[in-house]
């Protein structure tokens, strides 16, 4: 059967590939101009389909972050991946499989992990460090040269396949504004200069890589670096608007959810679009009564082929596991009755993706991801 | 291969059977005592394996919260379906399919709703009414006797057949005591007590039903009600125990983390184990400092069959898309090595389930759930 936006009977994840592929444009562009190499993440699209949007580009390597990503993007053609999550080693049987087949790079900061991989591994294996500049998510921190120098001075000892530094700053998701961003982004340029000088005698073949998608989307300055690992751009979301990250005509995922209530003394609207579908992030924002409240998703108007602004005052206020609970100004109220098809930007489109599993795009073609619980 | 629950490589959602059955007999005695039926609620362990041991207590009649449950437990054998949702006329083509073959009641709370399915239906349904005494999510307030009167007066004269009113008082989950949840239920049982009273005359035959866990699990007085229709209890989470709905060890689910990193001077580890895994439900908590946290998670110590309490002072501080930063005390701090696996205890396990797709038991056995993504 063929499906248009507009005929959706359940929750659906729409996917503009017109936006995403300007996503893509401007991001190589960048990437060009800036004198690096654009080394993408695949945790959010999750999609061999789309991974050829890439290879198109001449993307030859790329990132992903859990071992199960590995394998199916292995599975789909790539031949050189890197996980960009802290190397488990209780899943050595598959890092041995994915290594004998293609160019694997992990994501080791510890000396218990190196040591462990150097014991166990029967086919070579590249490691790439990654460290903290003030994100406090993981990596090793930049200030701490006791651990560093302990994990480097044994890939050297060794002679284990050492890749370079990488630095996910992720506390620009938090960012108040896009100057709060370039200033995070000094303090990681700064700490992997200053890693560069330091091992640079011991490991001149170092490289310098860098991931979080607000600082490569909105930062020119690349100097120091060799490559960007950011992921999200090819989507955005809201909370990437929300920081300055990108503008909303930027964001190239939206919802369709079946409007199935409306509560006409509290202009809100019940649709089919909850937390399974969504996940549950959230954004802060300020409300008209001056204080602050949590927003799970933005409405858009749905028409064949796109989809409006975001409508003003209005947005979702309350997620459960099927229900997703829509505040709307009473003009918009009075328009939507039950039956019709609202859009809903995503706060976060990498969860989002994840919890759908596929995308239908404008010309009515579905394009399906990972089906990562089948392969765990 | 073989799995046991202290031999996962990856994160696993692990069930403890023995709690679950237990959890189920006690529900189901309660239901006994109380002279109330129990209609169970599938949307939390959404899988046809599970459902066989509601049958084998006697369980005739099931509830879900969307049609591709619905779908998917009448593929598995039910016969008696009811969707406690509010309808999707955008669906009727399912929804007709569906009432071929199985006796189906779905949740109308509009006249609009009422009429479509007038319309359009080519098999006979049954309509339940939502009704709302509180909790504001949606279902006709039962103040709101305009809409009510209109409603029930169509059921009547067009002989549309009405099973009777339904509260999902879902605001006991947000209630800070036992004696809150009691206040909650009591208006709720006055406000049906009173709906029976108005429409009995009309409707001889009408149910009332009752749905949430929190109020199932702690109260023993059903006066007035027919029939219960909770889901959350046969695992609880975190959530019922905050409120006292339940206490840890009736807590059947727990997810398998592996720790991949420690941050010695934080007192955190990092293991796989994320919002793709937990969804991102939160509760709030107090801090030693005085302040208050989101929790997204309760570690504790994982064997080969069991778990241990929640360790003290111990939390999941944050979830992003594959990483879980999990917070301990110094002492249990000490005791962890990378490589070392983890359990936690979600926040809600209806969504976590939804996130993992199955189940390992204490046995070693898997337990599929309904890939919902493939049927939508």
């Amino acid at each position: 059967m063929e499906r248009t936006w507009n005929s959706c009977t359940s929750p659906t994840l729409l996917l503009d590939t017109r936006i995403a592929h300007r996503n893509l444009d401007r991001m190589y562009a960048k990437a060009e101009h800036g004198g690096v190499e654009l080394n993408p993440h695949f945790k959010t699209h999750q999609s061999a389909e789309i991974s050829g949007w890439f290879a198109q580009r001449g993307c030859k390597r790329i990132t992903v972050s859990s071992m199960v990503m590995a394998e199916y993007f292995a599975d789909a053609g790539c031949t050189d991946i890197t996980v960009l999550f802290p190397a488990n080693i209780r899943d050595i049987n598959r890092i041995n499989a994915l290594a004998s087949r293609i160019r694997l790079t992990l994501n080791v900061i510890s000396l218990e992990a190196a040591q462990f991989l150097h014991q166990h591994l029967k086919h070579p294996v590249t490691a790439i460090v990654e460290v903290d500049a003030g994100y406090g998510r993981t990596g090793i921190s930049v200030n701490d040269t006791g651990n560093l120098s302990a994990l480097l001075g044994f890939f050297r000892e060794i002679r284990f396949p050492f890749y370079g530094f990488y630095i996910h700053a992720g506390h620009t998701y938090d960012a108040g504004s896009s100057s709060e961003i370039a200033e995070i982004h000094q303090q990681s340029l700064s700490a992997l200069a200053q890693l560069r000088n330091d091992w640079t005698a011991v490991f001149p073949e170092l490289k310098i890589s860098l991931g979080d998608t607000p600082a490569c989307s909105l930062i020119d300055d690349f100097s120091g670096v060799d490559e960007i690992r950011p992921g999200n751009f090819i989507f955005y979301d809201l909370t990437m608007a929300a920081i300055g990250a990108c503008i909303f005509t930027d964001i190239a995922v939206c919802m369709a959810c079946p409007v199935v209530a409306r509560h006409e003394n509290r202009n809100e609207i019940v649709v089919h679009g909850g937390a399974i579908h969504f996940s549950k992030d959230w954004l802060l924002q300020d409300s008209h009564a001056g204080t602050t409240q949590m927003v799970f998703g933005r409405p858009v108007r749905l028409f064949i082929d796109h989809w409006s602004a975001p409508l003003p005052g209005c947005y979702v206020r309350k997620l459960s596991q099927e229900h997703g609970i829509i505040k709307l100004t009473p003009q918009e109220f009075d328009q939507i009755r039950v039956g019709d098809l609202i859009g809903v930007l995503p706060v976060h489109s990498c969860l989002t993706a994840d919890c759908m599993g596929s995308f239908l795009t404008e010309t009515g073609t579905t394009i399906d991801m990972m089906k990562w619980r089948k392969m765990a």
